[in-house]
């Protein structure tokens, strides 16, 4: 299933994509897509439902965060060998954990703030990982029963606060809007293999990420496993885990986001993003 | 006002703490200490009742957390001059930010799982400062206005997966229950100054941590304006604010927690906690 949020930023219904592209209205079935909703037996039930007995939801509305009370936003630094060399670091020996503020999450399409005294805001495209069912101390063998599924994320990060403000990643990371998530959440049944998919980042209509999850250091099932080590994993949350070469740090010379600029992206079964830089307010 | 939490983990009612210490319960009035009632109309409502007309609470039932709802745990690193020396580093220029996982969370005297694997868990008292309104871009001039008040930290830590893990610091301050808050919710009218208050903490009754938040290098009024310019600070975020000297890193030679310990902590205004180690199950 491709499940949504659509609807005003604050007041969106959850949904899913039938097989003709049109987004049918959930919410006389789930409160949300999130909490229980992710869990094995509550994508079963909706998983039940006959999709062509849901409301078509008319017109285009925008899509919000594909998943709603996400406690925790982990993400994996430095996790493909090629993005690691185009910003002059190795791969690390184990994964570098650092988290983005849940507060950035916001819609797949909507603007990104370029935040106040920023000179380096940049681009990441990364598979995302949905967490189904408490993770804690799980094998690598179990690892996927705890996976609700996938999404595209845009890890928007701003360098300078990342590298020049003396530590750690996460300032450079939790801006307002710095976390595009969705359109959709693809369940685990949707995608055969998630380290066989193509993913690409086009700014104003220039290719600068063209790579595939394929090259990924550290895979979704090695992830799951290891960060249960060291916190629980809950249902909504969210592990992005790492992106392509081609981010704005890496070009020569360097080039970064401003106020105008349009970025697109996607990644093979989990739809696209476009995005138009903003200003903050 | 003190407000709390109280009740069996996961179904906690509101509560504040009378002039006579006893437990009154609020839960006629609010939800939650959580979200809206902790931004300046929902504590003025709050205030407004009075405390001898709420029920008494019967016996010692536990404390949870002492606010719920938390989208972000931010922690502030190395925020002690003495502290930074004892660790062997040197007090940055600008904050060090980082986060704790919010599945860390847990009641004030609640058992402390140390991490399978675990072999450096350490303690750190803290001061937490609670946000009340959404900041962003906040002066220094307006930020006492975005905090609903202060609680007591135990920002529990486990220096090898922080330190020896290849990174980030995340990594080892966020498994479960390594997060302490609580008992109580100080409401910023209780504190005359955060930045004058007694703070320590012992083991098995030995004290190791005896300070003062005078020491602090980046107070709270600085550091909720300078994180706001850098994420959205919302009502039930936390600010962890960092630690005096006296962590177990810092002995010589350096002294870890095991099962069995019995860590006892307080701050001036904000209560005692009270926590049995444990090996994770």
């Amino acid at each position: 299933m491709k499940l949504v949020r659509y609807g005003e930023p604050g007041r969106e219904k959850p949904g899913l994509i039938d097989a003709e592209g049109r987004i049918r209205d959930l919410s006389a079935h789930v409160p949300d897509i999130a909490g229980a909703v992710l869990e094995p037996e509550g994508l079963a039930a909706v998983a039940a439902l006959d999709p062509s007995s849901l409301p078509v939801v008319d017109g285009t509305p925008r899509f919000g965060p594909c998943v709603a009370g996400t406690g925790k936003f982990i993400c994996i630094g430095l996790n493909y060998s090629d993005h690691a060399a185009e910003t002059g670091a190795t791969v690390p020996p184990e994964p570098i954990i650092f988290m983005k503020a849940t507060s950035a999450i916001t819609g797949p399409n909507d603007a990104i703030e370029i935040p106040r005294g920023s000179t380096k805001t940049d681009w990441e495209v990364e598979l995302g990982v949905v967490i189904g069912k408490t993770a804690k101390y799980v094998s690598e063998d179990d690892a996927m029963d705890h996976v609700a599924g996938y999404c595209l994320i845009n890890d928007v990060s701003e360098r300078a606060f990342q590298i020049e403000h003396h530590g750690q990643w996460t300032k450079g990371k939790s801006a307002d809007t710095f976390g595009p998530i969705g359109p959709w959440l693809a369940t685990r049944d949707e995608i055969a293999d998630p380290q066989k998919l193509a993913m690409w980042l086009e700014v104003n209509g220039h290719r600068f990420q063209n790579g595939t999850s394929a090259t990924m250091v550290y895979g979704v099932r090695f992830l799951v496993s290891y960060l249960s080590r060291f916190m629980s994993l809950r249902p909504g949350d969210i592990i992005s885990t790492g992106t392509p070469p081609g981010v704005g740090m890496g070009q020569k010379p360097q080039l970064y986001l401003k106020a105008g600029d349009v970025i697109t992206l996607g990644i093979e079964g989990l739809g696209e993003q476009r995005q138009v830089c903003v200003d903050a307010a």
